[in-house]
């Protein structure tokens, strides 16, 4: 037994609950070395109250395997050790290490599972599907005739999306994402002079109102872009300090190096990304992190704003946002807040700060696969195990999937406009867990390099539209509203064999479970997927997109798939 | 290499800053397996600010090496990968797992370095010494003849301490932990019935501040035990619930199951440990929470509490833990906030919830090592090592270590007596880093099993006292009081070539250090102790209990000890 590459941990994506009833336990060890994993548990203050239970093998990355248990035997306060068999050996896994007998000390424990410690999922959010609005670019009222495409200001603003309005309706989408819309000196917004005024460029706060009455009416949410991190240059506190020097009653808003304060050659003053215009705020400073919660409580109370999407949320003090999560949720518990993180962000994730990140290290898995096609299937599956296993289990499913954004290339760019690698793309955003964003454009087959060619006005001439990939999202969307198990199913990965090239996973389990099928190479493929355990009371699985119907024989089924095709199935309960 | 056994994780034990400067990073391997790691980091939006940086290795355990770097770069944001060496290969590790070549993306971040994310000891506290006093068992005045040493009420009381105070200067300890003093039903007070009130048994307010003024006066801190887990079954709120059912308003501050509320045969609400005499609290529900807080604020600011131990901490959520945290600290930052957990608990040290906890799992292994001597000094050595990896490197000075408690069978006890073993325990409990307890009585030699036996009343006749281990412990705290070694120096170990029974470390380094060794075998013994790198201008050492001096050789000292005999030596840096 490879002793080295078994892994616990409490009170970490090893041992976390999901109920005041319910802990889930994880074990990791070496790809393919254990055959048995058991979990022996006691009650922490009776040990009469004692068992067994044998954990499941639930993923495999490149070097581990994963087992997990979800203990619900009614008891809160549990002390707890492993017992593991590979070919040769038989070990006890406890707090103090390996052993070849059971000992009687050294047991993990979980103290108690505190109610108020479990993270919660917001219900409307984890069933949405979003649609990020870049507020200069996406639509203006009166529209001109001609837009710029340049990165000068292109006049997008609140009327133009009422005007617009309708396109979201037939999308489908259940939210709205506005990036920021506070009063500032740039195009985008996110160096912000004035957080209690909307950009008078984007319009007025009767216009926003009516476009969040609009919305609310349709049962579309909004959810504003909060940017916490660094504030414009120009905004008030800001030019106090450079004003009047250590004097200012602001001074400490702020990270000044040296006093007088100057921006050029280089800032001496911290910043975001050693940009002058964006001085970096001291959310440490209770004044501070005082005037930005009642920025928050004021929009979410006045407009009734429905989430918040956090700004560089990973360069701002976790005080400041359990602070923001505590005053917010007190009013609301229904309100959302998702960090924007480029990297694994399972550390904001265990209740106390967010209910959501933007998901990247997803997105850069998808860009492998399917726009860069540098890994093959089974190093994707095996990034996307190791990653899910980071996790708490709940939080997948509310994690913000992209495939584009205003800050990195569209994705058909990536793709070299290859639609159907594009396509692929897009059904595994949406039928993986979490909560698909079309980044507006997306939908209609928008092109753009990186920043600023990613923000592009949007195109309202239809005949420019690609109206088969307009099909495929509002398809995609409506299978979400449709089924259960692509919001809240569990995800499984399904053996392939006959081709290295095709992706296949499930959503949940049973009669009412998903099956995704893609090949994601440019040759037909002919393929037996194992539909497993998982499916064992279903006969057959019908495609969702054609009359394609396979039925299932000894466990199994056959797909075959054309260059780039992708085939979504539900599982059927009779023949 | 075994790439199994390497293991990372930005924001926990393996990447914390310690300074908003200064980020720790650790990386594991298998124990012998890695020749060099290297740290190769840039900023996170500028890559022409990097570096490399070779790795320490800092600890192993049974399986593991454990490398580390203090990073100190003048950079807040960082991207970082690891690039290691063994005799057969070469791999960079990154955040995507490990490869041949170098990788451009898939660093490792740590986002920023947010000072108030940090974590700070409280340092009159990690120089400390304290003294454990019980509060029913320790003295009472004016004083009887005869101590009935039963688990019935003893009768100590705060005009006892008064009188017995001279015992606390002399030994020159800086705080006092006093157990539950507010008044309840037991003779332990765990089962609080007015957290408002001290018990009438044990004095009243008045005499409680001539000794909290007493104490002051001397330089010594005063530590309140804060039982907020639960309360007891009389105290006001739980008896309304008891009277009135689902219709109290207090019905929601605990964790009824059914009403009526009933205790017997078995409670129908969560309490501590199944008994329903101590029901738990749902600290979960802001008005409960409020209310406990209050009582803390109007002990610290009425009284002067200098600190609070807070009883079976690991069982009461961290919100909860969290928002005591942030008042008392409101309040001043030198409040010190101890958790009672018996398991691991670097989880709520990380600068957000407390200080300090009891230090249980360091007190299993020395009575593995010294009393039950079921281990020897390399598996000690390793479950050690294993053990300082999990924590942040500043908390480890500020836990608080004991050998004995009100909970535990006194360390002598465990000992079968042996005064010898007992002093080596006693010795390394002040010379490894933490704040040592004594538990009252300790010092003199008394004895006592478990629970209630090691809550025998003190022995004041001073004829019964060992004379000999009070001296120990005067020599020990004096120690730890003059050498700044003993209070903040890093804790290493010194490798011990000619008999695998002796245990010797350093603390510090250079002309500041002290060197600790003891045998742990009943046989004399002479052996060679490298003193390393750390220790290269050092010329000899000297002994602190006698005459000795050891010249260093080549690195080296020879050391001759006796039967459990112990030593400790500081650095000279001229001959």
């Amino acid at each position: 037994m490879k002793l080295e590459a078994i892994y616990h941990k409490p009170y970490s994506e090893f041992a976390f609950p999901v109920a005041p009833d319910t802990l889930v336990i994880r074990l990791r060890t070496a790809k393919n070395d254990v055959n048995t994993c058991i979990l022996i548990y006691h009650e922490k203050y009776d040990t009469s109250q004692r068992g067994k239970v044998k954990m499941d093998k639930v993923a495999s990355d490149g070097m581990f395997d994963y087992y997990e248990v979800e203990l619900n035997v009614g008891i809160k306060r549990i002390k707890y050790m492993f017992y593991l068999e590979d070919n040769y050996s038989i070990k006890w896994y406890s707090s103090d290490g390996f052993f070849d007998y059971m000992p009687q000390w050294g047991h993990f424990t979980y103290s108690y599972i505190c109610k108020d410690d479990i993270f919660h999922e917001v219900e409307w959010f984890r069933n949405s599907t979003i649609y990020q609005i870049f507020p200069d670019r996406f639509a203006k009222f009166p529209p001109d005739t001609e837009n710029s495409g340049k990165r000068t200001i292109h006049g997008g603003n609140i009327k133009g999306i009422i005007d617009r309005f309708d396109h979201l309706v037939k999308l489908g989408v259940d939210v709205v994402y506005l990036n920021p819309i506070f009063k500032s000196e740039s195009y985008h917004r996110y160096d912000v002079v004035d957080y209690y005024e909307i950009d008078p460029m984007f319009g007025s706060k009767e216009e926003l109102r009516e476009l969040m009455d609009l919305c609310h009416k349709n049962g579309i949410k909004v959810i504003f872009d909060g940017v916490f991190n660094h504030s414009g240059d120009k905004f008030f506190a800001f030019r106090d300090v450079v004003e009047k020097g250590e004097k200012s009653k602001y001074a400490n808003w702020y990270f000044i190096n040296s006093f007088p304060v100057q921006g050029y050659p280089r800032p001496n003053y911290e910043c975001f990304s050693f940009y002058g215009g964006m001085p970096k705020l001291n959310t440490g400073n209770p004044e501070t992190a005082k005037y930005f919660l009642d920025v928050v409580k004021y929009w979410t109370v006045e407009f009734g704003v429905d989430g918040w999407r956090l700004d560089a949320a990973d360069e701002v003090d976790r005080k400041f946002w359990r602070k923001l999560r505590d005053m917010l949720k007190d009013l609301n518990k229904d309100v959302v807040l998702i960090g924007e993180i480029f990297d694994e962000a399972s550390s904001w994730l265990w209740g106390d700060q967010f209910d959501s990140v933007i998901n990247y290290p997803l997105k850069a898995m998808i860009n492998d696969l399917f726009a860069y096609r540098s890994i093959d299937v089974e190093t994707f599956r095996n990034r996307i195990s190791g990653y899910i296993m980071k996790f708490n289990k709940k939080v997948l499913s509310s994690l913000v999937n992209i495939i584009s954004t205003h800050d990195t290339p569209r994705f058909l760019t990536l793709c070299n406009g290859d639609e159907k690698r594009f396509e692929m793309a897009v059904v595994f955003q949406f039928t993986f867990p979490g909560v698909p964003l079309i980044y507006y454009g997306d939908e209609i087959g928008m092109e753009g390099e990186g920043d600023p060619d990613c923000r592009r006005p949007m195109i309202w001439d239809e005949a420019k539209w690609n109206k088969k990939t307009l099909e495929l999202y509002k398809f995609l969307i409506g299978l979400r509203k449709r089924f259960d198990a692509l919001r809240t199913g569990e995800y499984g990965e399904l053996p392939v064999t006959g081709c290295n090239g095709i992706l296949a996973y499930r959503r949940g389990r049973g009669e009412n479970g998903i099956i995704v099928a893609m090949n994601t190479l440019d040759r037909k493929e002919n393929v037996v997927v194992e539909t497993g355990d998982s499916f064992d009371t279903v006969k057959a699985f019908e495609s969702l997109k054609d009359e394609e119907r396979l039925n299932v024989d000894k466990k199994r089924i056959n797909i075959c798939l054309n260059p780039f095709e992708w085939r979504i199935y539900k599982a059927c309960g009779e023949l």
